[in-house]
C-alpha cells in the first residue's frame, strides 16, 4: 500500500461500463513527510476522500476487492484516510 | 489507473490467436498537465479511442476484464477518454 | 520478496472495512548492507513486526494470503523477520 | 503490452519442469523509435519470433495464458509480432 | 522472466507458516554481459540454486506456482539455472 496525497479529478463519459458511477481521483504519491515522489496516478475512491487528503491507496488487482462490482477493470483504489502518521525517518530515494 | 495520450498504433498480423480483432494503440503516459512521463506502452483499446485523444488506461492483468475474452494475454487496456481534468497541481517526479 | 527495514506505522479510522484491525506500518525498502532504495511503503503486518526491525515483505495480489481474510485489498505484506543475512556482495543499483 | 526486440537467447537445463520444452528469448524493451528503455528481460515465445525482430510482449500473470499449459510460472511472454508501426512522437522519458 | 546471480541468502525464523522449510535466496538482478541492475530481492529456490549461480527468476503471483504450497505467500522465485547465453547486445539502460 501506498500513501498519496488527493490533488485533483478526472471526468470520462466514455468508459467501460463497470466504471460507471465511480469516482476518479488523482492521487499523488508522497513520502511519510509528505514530499512528492513519482508520477500521479487515477485511483478509484471507496472510502469518501477529497481533495487535499492524505489517504492509503493499493494498486494492481486488488485494488478491484474494494469496487462494489469486483470484476470491474481497475488497478489502483483508495482504502483508507490517514488520520495520523508516526515515522522515525522520512526515508530517502 | 494512468494517464496517457495516444500516439500510434501498431499492426501485427502474427499474433496469439484470442488478440485477434483487438485494436492496439501507442499510449504515451502524461502527467496531469500533459508532459510525457516514461516509455509508452501498447495498449488494447475498448473503447473507441483514437489518436490525440486523452485517455484513462489499465495495467496488470485487470487490463483483460475491459476485453470480449478476458482470458486473453493482455496488460494494459484503455477503459475510458477523458472529458475534463481537475487538478490542483500537475505533481512532480 | 523484498528486504525492508520498520520506521513507522500509520493510523487510518476510515478504511476498507476488510483492513479493520490491520497493523500497518511504515517500511522503508533496503539493499542488504542496510542502506535504503527507493519511497518507503505501507504494509500489513502479519508477523508480529516492530519498529527497526528488518524484515522480508511481498508485494501484489499474494500479500492478501498472508491475512486472515484472504479477500482483503491489500498489495503489501510483512512475512517474515530477518535473523541474520550472509550476503557476498551489497549490490549496486 | 511493451514494444521489444529480440536479441539472444539462454539455455537452462535445469528448471521448473513446466517450463521444459519452452524457447527462452532475450527481449530488449524499446521505443516506439527503436531506442533501447530499460533492462533486457527473459521472455516466452509463443508466436515463433526470432532474433532480430521487434515484438509485443506482456508481463505479470496473464503472461501464462500464451501458453500451453497455462499454469507454468512465466512473468512475461510474447504475443505478437510487429509489422508495422504508425507513431506521431517517438515519446520521451 | 528475469536474470539474476545469487549472492547470499537470509535467515528468518519468524515466518509466515507457509514459508517454513523454504530456502530463500539474495539474487542480485543482471544484465546479460553481467552488469548488476537495480537492487538485490529475494527469491525463493525451488531448482536447487547456489551462491554465485545465474539464473532466471519470475515475480509477482506466478512466483508461487513454482512452489509445493501454491497457496503461499511468495512474489519471487527461481525457476531455472542458466547453462548458456547468446546475446547479440547486452542492452543499455
Amino acid at each position: 500500500m501506498h500513501l498519496g496525497l488527493i490533488i485533483g479529478h478526472v471526468v470520462a463519459t466514455r468508459k467501460d461500463e463497470k466504471l460507471v458511477g465511480s469516482k476518479l481521483l488523482i492521487t499523488q504519491p508522497i513520502l511519510p513527510d509528505g514530499t512528492y515522489t513519482g508520477a500521479p496516478i487515477i485511483t478509484v475512491d471507496t472510502v469518501g476522500a477529497g481533495i487535499g487528503e492524505t489517504v492509503i491507496y493499493v494498486i494492481g488487482s486488488v485494488a478491484a476487492r474494494a469496487m462494489h462490482d469486483q470484476s470491474a477493470p481497475v488497478d489502483a483504489a483508495i482504502v483508507g484516510i490517514i488520520d495520523s502518521l508516526d515515522c522515525s525517518r522520512a526515508g530517502g530515494k
